[in-house]
């Protein structure tokens, strides 16, 4: 496989010259002190180096051993051993105090704003998402742990899952329950001392058990035997591996154990467990029967995350198919070869494994850069006030659901294409294609499977708001392109995405009107309608880097102007691949919006017993 | 994984309703005394035995213990060893006469027209593609042989591969030469006994060694030292792992070894190898220099049968979604469940997952539907005379890359939308889902990578046709359409098909005449081309298929039809889902026109420098 190479220069671009995330930063009373250019520069740099140096060489050893569970000799639970090199790169990365970035600086985190993170979180990815789940959801359940925690906890816990001495793991899932919340059967019984006694069994629970850290704090939901029916008899406990003691040392092992881990496709670096409580000592997150809401905190967090790991294994097989097509000799070009020279031409000169890189390319730096404008909405409504942070929850409500899904489902089909584009090459292992392909997959089913993304975006936020919140981004949309009338050079750009626009509005008001008589027709309409949204969300943020990168390429030309600091190809590269996107990829969007306008007739008409 | 029923209700309804094959055998010569309705129907039946009870139940172990490779004592080559079961499972294979199902019958072959071997390919590979690339690749070997071998080597090989007592190989792909074959290095030199010394290595070879058989014949193509360059100066050579004797038993080995085999995402109980000839002795098939014409006689079956796998694991994906999908319980229905009941619906009742359904069902059965109507034209090309075998010469010439890349493409959608059904289940190996993904996905990349065969069918098929192949199909279309008029019933179908069916043809004049200006049109356009030719042609069996559906149900509303032996179900079910496929399916190919007209330039107009 290629040698990964961090997108650092792309990453810039986007936060000072397209989203001017500095300028947002200085303006933010709990920002401007924690973070400015030259650190978040220089934070990424030594994260690209630890992804690139430290992580990268241990993910294909990782994928190969995976991990390795063993039975405890009491037959009660057992120990998973993680892959050679894993836990060295994990005391690294905490020793780098990475596991601090996004934390609360009253704990000893960074307070980083998301837009940093999310790029950590990237470069993570993209060497192997197996490490990478590790930290990212600790990092999750501090979040949680930080917004609804009592100072008790947040006091004994949070500090050590920012030092990455411990770690965490977020226990929802039950056998019979996937993401059907409501009817878990986990059981928290109140004690006298305050605490409760957990007891169930949760299957899929990433980094339940491994040999990486000395603790592991397990967030859980449970219910209370008294607790209301469904969802909102949901509360949330911390349970520790190991009971911690006044003196925050460690004492007696809880009872809580990992019954076994799954054999999974991919990210067999990461260990997937069935844990077991039975009758686990644990402690309540927030208020009784709230335990949804404080998991939710976290969610928006996570869910962009999952997210980025699509993109991140969409950018790792563009290097690696990239640099593969370019050493590749096979065929002639039709138009330029000679036909008398016996040496082949690069498979570059061939439309279709260009198609393939360009898809990817302009997927990549298009999910980059929406996920970084939906990061941005994030961080201005935990740190900004009245209007531009009702904007920012509205905004990051709306595209959470659509980062998840649209990211994951084209970060997928760009590890797919990367694959095809080094042929039987792709399909051993030699090459590291292959694991990429293994290893996207389940960003599009874990933390939400996409068809509930998309069911989230459609029915709870599109139709739930009564069309508010999507009005409030095409609102945005449609200002920007009010903005660049009598910009000749934009109109290539501009008009396009004014047609997505419009389709997006006429759609969104059809099915808006067509939920009132038959819900059916939103749950048809779902997956389809979070494509539509996300091709013409991914036009706007593609215009919007076209015109920065035109702007740049005039100063370019004037020659005077010191904020180019990326070059001319680098804007040039910019304005083809959105030319590229507007050309050959906004236009998925027509077949989509035909589906969704034939109704949901064609699927409900037909009986179970016919299927 | 739930059972593999083998659809044989629908293979007899597409072999005697619709495309009436029994008529056909009966009016050739050649497969009069060969085949009729009772015999197909009966192999077919004990077809469908030996994939349910032999093959599948090896298969997961074939997947997890995979093949394993011994290097000999010298040094020189090595050893392969399949899982356990598929020795046993081969030798029942071979005597119960499969391997010589298609074979000729002057050699102890059965002659079976290709549109009954198909479906025993469908069968074995929706239970295992690792097993059946074994007979598979051995059926192929043996038709380029039966085709162009002399008399002497067919009476001394082809017997035994048609008994199953011996097995063969496709020796093609070199290392620096993926399927530009013309570039070749593996070497035949000429001896005195009219026999070849071949020297060369190949690489990806399938079966190349394995201890299924006694013996492995390996096809190999190589060049003369004075052959023309490039494609022209390939010939073809049988090249057998033991020599044989004139008394017709083992002798020598020769040589030709096993260097090593590949690690593979998928398919683990086939064995990809490395082959090493060095000077091992072989034997011209055909003319010299002639090779790839007598490579080509078997690649027209082959392809279709690599379409085929990609159907046989969409195929296998549904039956594995739909029992899980009936059972699962998660959710509620959006309109039918009373609030207030504590048990969720199955999650049959969301709209998405009836989505994923129904888009699997509808391209199982329109790819399976579509490959008859194929394989039925490469059996008048093989058995019918004049007009008819000139049509079929045309059409099978024609549809051939279509099968390969189409149906491998859906297939492999298939495979992973069956899995995103199961959710978290489907990305563990427990279910089986994942396998079928792993599986699936090799059949997009080898024989030919499905971008290869794009230009295949628009470079080569279509424009190198001057349009002529493209407007045989269009004519049969338009001829269909035109016998519908004035069937009330079909207008649903015809209406969307004649639509269809005009923007094919105005996309296929627009090529033509981009092509004289500017070849690279062509290489931009193909793999979009191809999808919407398949969309089309697809559209056009439904209607077929809906056509059938609509005529036996009127019949057995009068209830005195012995014609109609699946009952209304049987019926019902594929009106409703060549419905879906109209509403939902074919409008994809809105969006492949758009991209299509879009052109070349986005394409080429970017530096390489800059991706």
């Amino acid at each position: 496989m290629a040698e990964y190479k961090a997108p650092l220069t792309d990453m810039n671009f986007l936060l000072y010259q397209v989203f001017n995330a500095d300028k947002m930063w200085q303006q933010s009373s709990q920002l401007k002190d924690q973070v400015d250019k030259e650190t978040a520069i220089a934070i990424l740099q030594e994260c690209a180096k630890i992804a690139e140096q430290e992580i990268d060489p241990i993910a294909r050893q990782g994928d190969e051993i995976g991990v390795i569970f063993t039975l405890n000799e009491d037959g009660v639970g057992g120990q998973v051993k993680t892959a050679p090199g894993y836990k060295e790169a994990f005391d690294t990365f905490a020793k780098g105090g990475w596991c601090a970035l996004g934390g609360d600086i009253n704990y000893g985190g960074m307070g980083m704003p998301k837009i940093v993170s999310a790029f950590m979180e990237e470069m993570l990815c993209s060497t192997d998402i197996s490490f990478a789940l590790y930290p990212i959801l600790t990092a999750g359940a501090a979040l949680s742990l930080a917004k609804h925690g009592s100072e008790a906890l947040k006091q004994r816990y949070l500090t050590k899952l920012y030092s990455g001495q411990w770690s965490a793991s977020m226990c929802l899932t039950e056998a019979h329950a996937g993401s059907d919340l409501g009817i878990i059967q986990t059981k928290a019984l109140p004690q006298a001392d305050g605490s409760y006694h957990i007891s169930g069994s949760k299957i899929f629970i990433t980094g339940g058990e491994h040999d990486l850290t000395e603790n592991i704090i397990h967030l859980v939901l449970a219910k209370l035997p008294d607790a209301p029916d469904g969802p909102k008899g949901i509360s949330l406990f911390l349970v520790p591996k190991f009971n911690v003691d006044d003196n925050e040392c460690l004492a007696e092992r809880n009872k809580v154990s990992c019954g076994s881990i799954e054999e999974k496709m991919g990210i067999h670096a990461s260990s997937t467990c069935v844990m077991n409580f039975d009758g686990a000592q644990g402690f309540l997150i927030g208020e009784l029967n709230k335990g949804l809401a404080c998991m939710f905190t976290m969610m928006n967090f996570e869910r962009i995350g999952v997210g980025i790991q699509g993109l991140s294994a969409g950018e790792r097989s563009y290097q690696n198919a990239l640099e593969y097509a370019k050493d590749r000799r096979q065929g002639k070009s039709l138009t330029k070869s000679s036909k008398k020279s016996a040496q082949p031409d690069s498979i570059m000169v061939h439309g279709d494994v260009r198609r393939m890189l360009l898809s990817m390319k302009a997927f990549n730096e298009g999910s980059r850069a929406l996920s970084c404008y939906i990061a941005m909405q994030l961080d201005y409504a935990t740190f900004a006030s009245g209007e531009l942070q009702k904007k920012g929850e509205q905004l990051s409500s709306l595209m959470t659901p659509l980062a998840k899904a649209f990211f994951t489902d084209l970060g997928f089909e760009s590890a797919v294409a990367g694959q095809q584009v080094l042929g039987g090459h792709g399909y051993i292992r030699e090459w590291g294609q292959e694991k990429l392909v293994r290893d996207a997959r389940i960003a599009q089913i874990y933390e939400g499977t996409n068809g509930i993304q998309a069911m989230d975006l459609l029915m709870r936020k599109v139709i739930g708001s009564k069309g508010d919140l999507i009005n409030v981004f095409t609102k945005e949309v449609s200002d920007y392109i009010e903005s660049q009338q009598g910009n000749q050079a934009m109109t290539e750009f501009v008009d396009p995405l004014a047609s997505a626009l419009a389709d997006l509005q006429d759609i969104s008001a059809l099915l808006l009107t067509k939920s009132a008589d038959d819900l059916n027709e939103i749950g048809a309409a779902a997956n389809d309608y979070l494509h539509v949204f996300g091709y013409t969300a991914m036009a706007f943020i593609w215009a919007k880097m076209a015109q920065v990168s035109l702007q740049h390429l005039a100063q370019l030309e004037n020659a005077n102007d010191e904020q180019s600091e990326y070059g001319v190809n680098f804007y040039q590269s910019k304005l083809h691949t959105a030319r590229y996107y507007f050309a050959r990829l906004l236009p998925r969007r027509l077949s989509l919006l035909a589906t969704i306008k034939s109704g949901c007739h064609t699927l409900f008409a037909i009986d179970d017993e016919l299927f």
